[in-house]
């Protein structure tokens, strides 16, 4: 079994303005019998699942979603060696005309999970609308990433996101037309997948050590309610089964 | 697949002295276009696991315990209607005599989940020494209860807890000899399971739903160094494999 989750720890990166991680002592064997920690955390943390509830008002929630989604066959679209800090990824560069069908879950390996922690983490490579509308097509239902997000991530609030959305739209394809002034969707790849009913994983990592098909399981937190939550994922190998 | 997890709401029962559990709302679609949640738990809140350094000094933590030793086979052993609060489950109770080997993971149906958050949550039953190292004896290295846990817990502090196990050791049989006065263990069970570096999950609900066989899988949040992490715990069918 493949661990594809990061370590939670106190400090680490963290979507620009969710809730900072925090884990510490709260009980010691030396002192109580027994040590506990007490943990300060967004749904949003680390390894995680975006809920529909994230974007969608009224969305289904975390606990809603059926664990039986949540795991199965995989498409791995290893994209690392064709993008760098910031470029889009659109369905030529993740090869989709191959495809007629895709497995319900499908992973990018933009190799982004190497910034996790660095000054380049925000900038990571992204889903083109088309991209996603594509894959969404052709049977995903649960989009994975090891980036941040499969949407571009702006360095500062809600209002530049927009704006770097409207760049994108100017400068993009057919299937940004449409998405223009101050209405642009800063969460497009969100809208496409959360808005269907599905669910996204964000900030996988080592994908590198599975091929191009493989066996996912996601396992988030039981939030009751809750928009998304910290996930253990892992991959199963051959010898698994 | 079979969700053996309790859901995380604020206000949940936890074990006396841990971290309270809340959630609350951080960010929200109406006012910042995404709904992120803030959360405040224990390391042992809910269903969860304890590494070996809950007890143990120096032991593993729970970043540490490998995966593939928390999926797997695992014994079920029903004892809903064989015991009732505070009692004790011996190996006799458990009908250890029929085994020359049990797999690694073995799971205690006390039926206590149902009191999950009502007044007899404490009062639930619990292991003796002997039948934990009978187990630990026949193969078993994670020790999973639907119950807060396979220690009797003591509704008050520290002090309370040890004397009522010495009112243990003093009704008890022979495996309890030598636990005695003021430095009995209160929590024996742990010791001998996180003291022999295995682990132990508390709060599983819905064993009901399983037979005598059953393939569990444990998936802890990765805490980096901690004692324990609330996990996702779920049984797959025999469809699912």
């Amino acid at each position: 079994m493949i661990d594809l989750s990061h370590p939670i720890t106190t400090g680490m990166t963290v979507y620009p303005g969710d809730p900072e991680v925090r884990v510490r002592e709260a009980l010691s064997v030396a002192a109580d019998g027994v040590a506990v920690s007490e943990l300060h955390l967004g749904s949003h943390a680390g390894t995680h699942i975006d809920a529909p509830s994230h974007t969608i008002p009224g969305g289904r929630t975390v606990d809603q979603l059926p664990l039986d989604v949540l795991s199965g066959d995989a498409l791995i679209l290893h994209v690392a060696d064709r993008v760098a800090a910031r470029e889009r990824i659109d369905a030529d560069v993740l090869g989709l005309d191959r495809f007629e069908i895709v497995p319900a879950i499908v992973a990018i390996r933009t190799g982004w999970d190497r910034h996790f922690g660095d000054e380049l983490a925000l900038q990571h490579p992204f889903l083109t609308v088309d991209a996603a509308e594509r894959l969404w097509q052709l049977g995903m239902r649960v989009l994975a990433v090891d980036a941040l997000s499969p949407d571009r991530t702006a360095p500062g609030d809600g209002a530049a996101a927009a704006e770097a959305s409207c760049d994108d739209a100017a400068g993009g394809g057919a299937a940004d037309v449409g998405v223009a002034g101050g209405d642009a969707d800063p969460l497009p790849v969100h809208t496409v997948v959360l808005g269907g009913g599905g669910a996204i994983v964000e900030n996988l990592r080592g994908l590198d050590a599975l091929g191009e098909r493989a066996r996912l399981g996601i396992f988030p937190l039981p939030l009751a309610g809750a928009d998304g939550a910290p996930a253990r994922v892992v991959a199963w190998t051959d010898e698994d089964r």
